[in-house]
């Protein structure tokens, strides 16, 4: 059973894989926010499952740990009845010496219908999607990309402002090394949002303004007038070395206080990608407070993850009926 | 489908969670061994399934490693159709740095009905309780409780000697460290029987005898006149150091044998939580002799499982029809 | 649901568990083949899944780390409805110090209808399979059998062939530490085929023409006039030492290249259990051309899995109806 609702939407997705905004249309995005929308209220169903997927394999292939990630994709198969098959990097063949393109490409010879990637390669997915039959998702590579990341902060943007377009988002943290701010980037932009970046100068790319965005390198700057303040993770394990002197310093200078949201527009939301450093990049108070809408994105991942996985299974071809 | 049977009792549970036998009454803990009663037939079904469950989220949250109680919750799910959903700690955000708190909002952002919680922090369980609005169900913390044991044990005594009421338990072994040993206390205090703690004096709490106990330092005294000996587990990775000289010396003094067990009641059964340690604080031929039920605690502890996630999964009042 | 082809041949079946090739009779393996067949088209199906394992609970205990021969069970056990659990040896209580046959015993406690084990040490899954009412599947024990590997490389033969019986098949490299090469020359011997060996003398067992095959020291030899080539990874992480000078010398002197393979016979199909060393054991354009069916060697071990499982549950004599 696929949501009534989406029966126009799905007719019109033609895409084999989900691997970046980059490549999608504002049409497209727009398709998979409204299938997104129709799955939202499964999750408030005393039988929380939906036939959709019964029959189909999901194969989830993660070589960098994750909890939430994996565990939104894993829900949203399990919501809409596919079988999932977990493999992570300790467990893999990898460690056998076996190639990435070897081991995708024995995984397609059992036949799944989709596989979740998250690899620390930035173009891992791309690589499996030209090799593959089965339809691939990118969950993370590297620096590169997090599209289901992207689509579930604009679905939660959508569904407390009404629209996207026109919206003046902030983006403040560790832009340099961030694969949800690229994806963020791509997605604002192509739905009409004006976007801003703030970040420290070792923490800021020197091109980014290339993307269309405005860059500052204060923290208020880019509280001052926004509608959505996006705060990102700093991710000292990704960077190598501290890019700033310490946690505290970071605090300070870029840290998300109550202060600071004091002085932002009324209405603002903040939102985080999680998980959270309290103290470092955001302050416990603002995390929980009335702004932040952090666990409505948790939830929302599942609905966008339940509507990847539909529109790409290609379901609604196959079988009109149930589909 | 809820079994016939378990209509009425099933009525009268009120508990989101089960956090410990504290805090349980004679009433409740009997609910939940009628329950199970009914559930243990299913693992005798060539299809052993029910769709009691079937559309719920069941998170299995493992912080220690286990096999037992993990594989028992899992299978317990899976029989209830209910979608199980499996982390353990080193797969887990708090790698990253996360607080046990902000994992456990995430989780529940993404609407689980239950949460199945082992944790080295006793009172973890209780803490996630207090902030879920999913059913918590502590599967060990710490050396505080574990309840879903004690609640295997005392369905097995039941099954064996058709009460609980006004029998002679001893439990032997390291009274101090374990946590399936103040569980059972509190459950066999409640329903009416009399207990002996035994244990060497480096392994017994000073204070054992105000939980309503007779403690004793001889193995043989508590064999004397007992309807059930429970065995308990040394656990030497959770003493951090060696208690007793040696485990040779462990087994000469407080190790269940058979020439101990000549001299015990006619009648009497012997239980051991497991993993056990052969030749340790059991003989190989105790464990797998006549009075020893220690395999029928494992069975039971899946039906005893099924009824715990029952009756906090609230199906009855949802749908009539179906729980 | 059993296929219908299936009836007459699932009749015949007695065995409670497959240990390995050596004890099987040739119509046994016919019979495990010919219930292959008819589920190797439940792969191409939109819905790849039939309901006949339902309510069956199969659990998985591979002691040592595998993607490829875990993956095709846990796939072959969705795809028959089954409840597939999951152990490791990381995540085991042997880590606590259990014994393989407490532990096997505390599962069986639980009532498993199978039991799918990998374990380093040669007859674990016959001791466990003494012990337990559950039926074991050997999913390789040391370097002593891989059965399901041996029938799903005949499976791809006959499709292939037509025929086992008279063709000559050449097994190439590691013959002294491999599990798959004893399963199969048992398999390929009982089934008629002309078997030869190849090997550098330090990687070839003294005693080998012991059981019915040719044994040759050059590739070359074995290459001519073969209908099947089954090349064999190099197992350095099981040697423990290194038995040549280096993986280039071995790939000159016992590597399949194109060049060897101008000299084969027309038809000849080139085999690989996995995970491939490309450029020690074969040459990438090998292993990817046109007489490799090493991916669909990994397809129909699917189907040669579901038949096992369906075989062993016993369904079929329990409830003719559904099974």
């Amino acid at each position: 059973m696929a949501p009534a609702a989406e029966t126009r939407s799905a007719a019109a997705w033609t895409r084999k894989d989900l691997l970046g905004i980059a490549e999608l249309s504002a049409d497209e995005i727009r398709t998979i926010l409204d299938t997104a929308e129709s799955f939202r209220e499964v999750a408030e169903r005393p039988i929380k499952k939906v036939p959709t997927l019964r029959g189909k394999t999901v194969v989830n292939l993660f070589f960098e740990s994750s909890t939430r990630t994996r565990s939104s994709f894993e829900i949203a198969e399990k919501r809409l009845s596919a079988d999932g098959l977990n493999f992570s990097a300790s467990t893999s063949a990898l460690t056998k010496g076996e190639s990435l393109v070897d081991t995708a490409l024995n995984l397609q010879a059992m036949a799944p219908d989709l596989i979740v990637i998250r690899h620390a390669y930035p173009g891992a997915p791309h690589m499996l999607a030209r090799r593959l039959k089965a339809g691939v998702i990118n969950a993370g590579d590297g620096a590169h990309e997090h599209p289901t990341q992207a689509l579930l902060d604009a679905f939660t943007i959508r569904q407390r402002k009404g629209r996207i377009e026109g919206l003046k988002v902030s983006i403040v943290g560790d832009i340099e090394h961030s694969r949800v701010v690229r994806s963020n980037i791509h997605l604002l932009r192509k739905l009409g949002a004006e976007v801003t970046v703030a970040a420290p100068r070792t923490l800021m790319p020197v091109d980014v303004e290339s993307m269309g965005v405005r860059a500052v390198h204060s923290i208020d700057e880019a509280i001052d007038g926004a509608d959505v303040i996006m705060m990102l993770r700093i991710q000292l394990e990704r960077q190598g070395r501290m890019s700033f002197p310490s946690t505290r310093e970071y605090f300070n200078l870029f840290g998300l206080t109550t202060e600071r949201m004091a002085r932002a527009k009324e209405g603002v939301i903040v939102m985080h990608p999680g998980p959270m450093n309290r103290g470092v990049e955001i302050a416990s108070d603002v995390a929980d407070g009335p702004f932040s809408v952090i666990l409505e994105q948790v939830t929302n991942g599942v609905a966008v993850r339940m509507a990847v996985l539909y529109l790409l299974s290609g379901v609604r071809s196959e079988d009109g009926g149930e589909g």
